[in-house]
């Protein structure tokens, strides 16, 4: 299952070098991570009220071509991973005139609850657990 | 009372147009806030903490000078208002280097308790009105 | 003339008072404002690359009600006053769901060429002058 | 050669997690380098003006625990691989009153010229990366 988020570049996301500064990829990132989890029939809020938090452990951008202000863009989003404790999401960053691709991306999660304890999402919400399971065709 | 703080401008705070972009002076009014708040002899973390929250009514900025990649400002920060409901500071940025005056502002905020519900400051914490009084020369 | 652009509140764009952080309504204005550009016609990108850049005099912002992650928002953009050294928008964000509104604004910018020396745009790009004046219902 | 950078943490760099978005780091990382730079007796300023800009290629953070609203911070940067191509700096960000490390990262940059074109630094300004070879004790 993947997800695809469409992105028109604000003017304050770029910098004087006339691109996209580079910090505001993560912020696409997580927009299209949000449309990822709503594609599956829940909502990040809904999580979170539930008590359930996803603070990120691991961040990883690699870029290779620049986007700039009124581009529209397409980021896709999928789950690349999943243990009990963490959940692995994988990221394309597309202008969509061009089909050019400009940047990939990983960020990697820990499923907590109260007070940012570690959580086995496994045994605090096996059903969530076994859908994500499914998305990434395992059982 | 009026408060200085020190900013070194960041890269990621330009646009393309080689400047600071304008919605980021909200931010360092912020800043200027908290070390106001801090002069004062509190936190505005604490005063969070006790369930105090000063979300924004109005906010008003005149640029009349950019900022740039690098430049060392300071921000004033005063309270020009106070009343049991509502508090206004006012704020100036300068070019340390140059003297120059760049940017003025204002910011309004209410006294809210939980769940955004407005609270008289007088009522609710009479010690710290007092305080807030005596700042702006008040009895 | 008057533009709509619809906004999904980014997880980004919240602070720890769990609501959008004051900042980034001048970011959405702005969003907006390139809607309501390349409603009239033409994009803000060409505008620059014409050598013309609209740097901002003054923001203002009223805040009525807070906007919270995965709320769908309606940001309307129109002109308000134009004069040939500046102009002026105003702008509305409404709750799309809830029909409530929450926050008002405008934004006067100056018209610039290099070097940031104030222009009269009237005698440096008439039509785009006229243009603009007729949008609202001026000759 | 390390350089040290302290932060203020600012409200607005807050989420609704009641830690600082993740997406900050980068901004930070990036305000730790512009001191590196100074540090070795230049501006980054100066070096975008000489002709040569420094986008990133790529960007990992490792996030260990979180940063929260008025913390003070000490960021480190140093480099970590030099070749004509490329610049490779690392980071630390320690919590400054717990001494808690809080995140690792990197960033790899491409030395490029006008219109973005990668440029051998080692050419194209031969005493800059002697310095630079020096500062990480290489010939």
């Amino acid at each position: 299952m993947k997800s695809h988020t469409s992105i028109n570049v604000r003017y304050a996301e770029t910098d004087q070098m006339g691109i996209v500064h580079h910090s505001v990829y993560a912020i696409w990132f997580e927009a299209a991570r949000t449309d990822w989890i709503r594609q599956l029939g829940m909502s990040y809020s809904q999580l979170e009220q539930s008590g359930i938090l996803l603070p990120l452990v691991d961040l990883s951008c690699h870029f290779i071509d620049a986007a700039q202000y009124e581009d529209v863009l397409d980021v896709t989003a999928q789950i690349s991973r999943l243990t009990p404790a963490r959940i692995q999401f994988s990221y394309t960053v597309t202008n969509t005139a061009t089909g050019r691709l400009l940047c990939t991306g990983s960020t990697t999660h820990a499923w907590v609850g109260e007070n940012f304890k570690v959580i086995s999402l496994k045994k605090h919400n096996p059903q969530l657990y076994a859908l994500l399971s499914a998305s990434i065709g395992e059982e």
